[in-house]
């Protein structure tokens, strides 16, 4: 499946992409360097969006979900990657707790998705077994799945530093539950085991400002290497700390912030010729993508937010009046899959792109969040692509390219996450 | 392209297969373990043979070739092993001198090899050119390949304790050429570099029973971990040092063995209820695959190659009358693509399985060797199957399956070469 490249495409990116391609060699060895000094996450999603003009990573997951959206085809990518991370982490490991999020049962794509970490991780040599963190679960529950397969989830059984299922005592414990409703005491103080992500990967703890502001370091850095503007690959953003939305006076840093990047978008679209309007999108600064999003294309739009419901602006978690906002330049994404709007999602495992998918969405614009009700997946031809990018090809013309291209920025995000990690783990003077 | 299994294939290899499958997780970690104690070759491709009762290597090759026979598909799984592999290695390496056989010029096929080669570690992020050791080339030369494209073979440069080409110093020298020839001048003492695979790996140095002896090793540990017998994934064999061929008692010591493994592979048919003739194969101990092989089912059949001249029993590197020689229980490959006799080749970088083929020998038969002048090459579709057996499925019964059993098979020969090259190293000492 070749996505159609829309002919818009003509522009920056295509040089951008031109020279990723012709910096091969270049990147792969800073991508080996930077892997010597930083560890990548366990694994990570990072969506992708391409303007033609500007190419950038607007949310990197590191709870990734999607995996059955992957092709077959890749799925031998995924075992390599995952026994290469098991191998630096817990090579004696015999087993592998995976904790799901808690809502498994109503959501058959994302049973799939578990599924099919369970086959990956089985094939890389752990027995698997799931425990959930919902306390409802007192006794193995076994839920099918719409290909006739089973899953059995545990409760979890904690046992003084230990965390584990019945007669199940695993190295390593693989979290797939972005913990956005807080750290439950269950996971605390694992000091014996490995639990990845690390607590601090949490949407309780982490904060998207945190990300981009490593993002835009490791883009500046590579900008440098390649001898091209960071702007090219870093959507700018502003950040308002506790915003009151009951204050009318609340909206005056988000007011302010939105207008300073309106200008300097504005700004950066004439350097180079851009005719499209710019816009910035509004979120909160924690939380996990599509959560609270808002497009605004001018600071005076605000004005009839204070005005509007709490609910409809929908920037709140359930309950709150206040929260962090980030502020951050729009890119729109022109590729398209059909005719719906699409963004591309790039899955790796440890420092490795294992695949990717297009996220489409039939009934949103280039500039709205496609990660809502009513998105559909497609698979990328990402194997066969990614790797083999073909030098010499007319820019803009080969999916290979394009697609080597996309692995590179998803990796750009994931090396910012790892720095953001490095920065905001808790636990980083004992080590030093 | 799922290979014909024929009906024959229903003997204890199924068992095998389903023992194999069933112990999965138990595999890889042991492999993981033994991978933290040992080092992998570079790279490594292992021709197996599957007789039905009994599923064996019977070559492995250190400086493997075939990498044009790889499908696509397996590529990205090629890049990503290398770039665990350089990683490793020398992490921050920009350039790789790859070191091909010197009869380049007369071989498309291998060129084609070679190009696969430079398209892998390019894309792993190295800088790769070609030097060889043909010491007619004394100018950069450009050859064509059949696909229009070209590659450009050096000079070597030699320069103190450095190897490398004009304007051109790696950090890693990678040899495909397996210095059956012996080891040329320009590739000792090279201490600064990393010289890979080591000079002991080369044909000069190596032996076929060295090898076996660990292959055996491995096999008992092995077997041991599942419960089995050895011997269905082990050839005996028996070795002579010098024979002299032109002494009438110099076969003395290769009948005695000939007679003696006969004997063994007898009482082990009998113990299995297996129909087939045994027959022993007679092999220089040293020199490449293919290399004087001899077919032998009766001690007494070597009476008449006493008869014989030497050149027709071909076992003698050219112009010497001694050689050391290896007799192998011999096993025959029930394996056919359409009509032909067919083994697997099984293709790994580091310790990953990247893919493979089948070598196909229309006019050969089951007991014969295959790698000789006629044979032909299909490329398996490893790369979706390796990774992915399918539990449950009925054994024999499922290409996936079988194809994971040979990648351990294939893994177990890379395992013991590795015991093999730490038990020949002539540096080993240094170490200790």
């Amino acid at each position: 499946m070749v996505p159609h490249l829309i002919t818009a495409l003509n522009g920056p990116i295509n040089e951008l992409e031109a020279r990723i391609l012709e910096s091969m060699p270049a990147i792969e060895r800073w991508f080996r360097l930077e892997w010597m000094e930083h560890t990548p996450p366990f694994y990570t999603a990072v969506d992708v969006r391409n303007a033609g003009f500007k190419l950038a990573p607007v949310d990197t997951n590191l709870f990734p979900t999607g995996f059955n959206h992957l092709t077959p085809e890749m799925l031998p990518l995924a075992v390599q990657a995952a026994m290469a991370a098991i191998e630096k982490i817990c090579p004696e490991a015999k087993n592998l707790l995976l904790v799901p999020e808690s809502h498994l049962r109503s959501n058959s794509f994302y049973l799939t998705h578990v599924q099919r970490l369970v086959q990956i991780f089985g094939q890389a040599g752990l027995n698997v077994r799931l425990g959930t963190l919902d306390p409802a679960v007192k006794e193995p529950l076994t839920l099918s799945l719409h290909d006739g397969s089973e899953l059995t989830i545990e409760p979890l059984l904690r046992t003084r530093g230990r965390l584990g299922l019945k007669n199940f005592d695993p190295c390593t414990i693989l979290l797939n539950n972005d913990l956005s409703e807080g750290v439950p005491k269950v996971l605390e103080g694992l000091h014996e085991q490995y639990l990845l992500p690390p607590l601090h990967a949490g949407w309780s703890v982490r904060r998207k400002s945190k990300h981009f502001q490593s993002y835009e370091e490791v883009a500046k850095k590579f900008a440098k290497l390649l001898g091209m503007d960071p702007w090219l690959i870093n959507p700018m953003f502003g950040q308002c700390g506790q915003v009151d939305f009951d204050d009318p006076a609340g909206l005056d840093c988000v007011q302010s912030n939105v207008d300073a990047l309106l200008t300097k978008i504005r700004r950066k679209h004439k350097e180079y010729g851009i005719n499209d309007k710019p816009f910035v999108v509004i979120k909160s600064d924690k939380g996990s993508a599509g959560q609270g999003l808002m497009t605004v294309r001018d600071a005076k739009d605000l004005d009839d937010v204070n005005r509007r419901t709490r609910s409809k602006l929908s920037l709140l978690p359930a309950g709150e009046a206040v929260t962090e906002v980030i502020i951050q330049e729009g890119v729109p994404t022109y590729e398209r899959v059909h005719e719906a709007v699409a963004e591309p999602v790039v899955t790796m495992i440890d420092r490795y792109v294992v695949g990717g998918y297009y996220r489409v969405h039939a009934e949103r614009g280039i500039d709205e969040n496609l990660n809502t009700p009513g998105s559909s997946y497609v698979p990328l031809a990402f194997a066969e692509s990614h790797h083999l990018p073909r030098l010499g090809e007319k820019p803009g013309a080969s999916a290979p390219n394009r697609f080597y291209m996309y692995g590179v920025i998803g990796r750009l995000a994931m090396l910012a996450a790892s720095y953001e990690l490095e920065a905001t783990d808790p636990d980083a003077e004992v080590y030093e």
